[in-house]
């Protein structure tokens, strides 16, 4: 099993990686909540899949409830909330209870959000099931909900009490959001793990699941020193950024139907590295080495063909961005990355 | 003027009160916000009393925006905030914008949970313009939203960057929304503060206004010093509910059309203390003190008839109340207050 712990000056919270760990995480709550009510928030893949093995886990000791939503970004709306909202309070759910986020990030930021802002704050774990979920949307108490204007524009900075990772239930993940949690992965070589870059392009398929768990692990790390350094994203947690700006104009062109959240980073770490590299501003040949990586891990590249004012549009409500410059994020090379501070009238040059 | 400064672990904030300070609050504002957009969110009513003025204060040196909403509790709802987000996004506002809550508790309570969860947090002033927001809600860093369950279930603790409080606007106040404020001031004489009860019983109307800014740095004085002690309301905050249990009941049955905020307040407030005189916990004749400044100040005392049942459930909705047990608010005597952790099973004789 491996640990870590995210020190925060109001908030100290342990992330517990093992495979397997669901087959115990009854103990493992019953350790670190002592009231009787939790209310477990899940989509109805997860919970078809993992739902009677948690609910066995929590139900000896606990009064549960299940809350299940619809799985896709759909679920990460006002209305979805509204009811997850009324079903918690079905539950009468009090402030001393807790809150269990089963499932990817869809499921953790309705639930962190939701969590959140009921009775201004119940407290809430996540067990993120999904290896977007695990490595990063888990981790660092982003928590939100989309509007029809944009992604996560409604939300609040709210970490969990704990988070349980458990990389044996990534084995009945469909291969597209395994994907999906890849690219995350691999922008966390990008930005600050060139080992990680090289480990990745070198492993073959059985050598990534066998080291699974220490791929989780240094994801982790790296977030959550970068959260712990700038937990209100107003310096070096933008980096994180790193292929999302774009990323976020062609999921929202597509209505998030089209391309998973990872694709569309995929297609924006390229997109801006091709444009860093024609900038003077990052070393030839790292586009095609990111390429090469994107590839191998079914990833696109290619930035599908978008109007540039809408681009521009979309990017202008993206929230890192204050009034007349913008931050986006570049590599100088794989595991150096930096916040380029631009004007927005220069901003042609980047898309 | 009167200065107080509200310091908390993360975050300190001043408090200005000070007759006619609106008429050069653009000053004040440019000395402590720097960037241009400010998005002001008010209701029709003060904006036809004062919106004008607010206006040709701020906008020679910033790009200003108003969103109007209608007055009145029913603007404290999820659609109004989506509709106020809209809004906020319509006018491209970002992280390092300002937003002013320039209104009653109504507006101060929508602005700052849409300030605290638009982007994730955008900075936000209080202007309250009722004695309700200028003594009570627009300090202390609660901000909330209704559910169709009950009143304030949706919400943050988000602190304003600053509180101007101009005692001149509540010459324009209506009567029935001054006693209103009045019944919460009474609240601080009852828990906190003897003498200030007793010049509010020796006070005529003249005299009342002659103190007013003195009375709200009283009141102002006494919430900061509980919020800086227990902002997160888990012990002694709870104080500051004396008479909110019932009276939330109250106004939850009338669907807060009949009463408002604070006369269902003062209905609470007399019932728990002659229910805490019948229980022996109230010193004698305190109940009828409580009558006496209510009558004063044209607020009602008598619980109107309700099921208990009724009563019983939506307590059970409140928020403070954690599992098993629930915390009552009761006097000893005026000035001296304490927390009661009574077993669900006991609440009948409170009610």
């Amino acid at each position: 099993m491996s640990t870590l712990k995210v020190n925060l000056p109001q908030k100290s919270y342990p992330i517990w990686i093992q495979k397997g760990i669901l087959n115990h995480i009854g103990q493992e709550i019953k350790k670190i909540y002592k009231n009787r009510k939790i209310a477990i928030i899940t989509d109805f893949n997860v919970e078809k899949l993992y739902g009677e093995r948690i609910k066995e886990q929590l139900s000896t000791d606990f009064e549960i409830k299940m809350i299940v939503v619809e799985p896709g970004e759909k679920s990460k709306s006002i209305d979805v909330l509204q009811n997850v909202y009324n079903e918690l309070l079905e539950f009468e759910i009090t402030r001393g209870d807790l809150i269990i986020a089963f499932g990817g990030g869809v499921v953790g930021d309705l639930t962190g959000f939701a969590a959140a802002t009921l009775l201004r704050g119940i407290s809430f774990i996540q067990v993120p099931t999904s290896l977007l979920a695990q490595i990063d949307s888990s981790v660092g108490g982003k928590v939100a909900v989309n509007l029809p204007k944009g992604k996560n524009l409604v939300g609040n900075f709210y970490h969990p009490k704990a988070v349980f990772i458990d990389p044996d239930v990534l084995k009945t993940l469909d291969k597209r959001f395994f994907s999906d949690g890849m690219a995350e992965v691999i922008k966390y070589g990008c930005i600050r793990d060139q080992k990680l870059f090289d480990d990745l392009l070198s492993y073959t398929e059985e050598e990534l699941f066998e080291h699974i768990e220490e791929i989780i692990y240094t994801c982790c790390h790296i977030k959550k020193s970068i959260v712990e350094r700038d937990e209100l994203d107003t310096g070096e947690r933008m980096l994180l950024n790193f292929g999302h700006t774009l990323g976020h104009a062609v999921e929202k062109h597509y209505k998030y139907e089209k391309y998973t959240h990872g694709e569309a980073v995929a297609i924006g770490m390229y997109h801006i590295t091709k444009k860093g590299e024609a900038l003077g501003i990052t070393d030839r040949t790292t586009a095609e080495r990111l390429k090469e990586i994107l590839c191998k891990y079914h990833l696109p590249y290619e930035m599908p063909t978008m109007d540039q004012e809408e681009i521009i549009k979309i990017i202008g409500l993206d929230k890192k961005n204050k009034g007349q410059y913008m931050n986006i994020i570049l590599i100088k090379k794989i595991g150096e990355s930096f916040i380029q501070k631009i004007h927005r009238k220069d901003i042609v040059a980047y898309i």
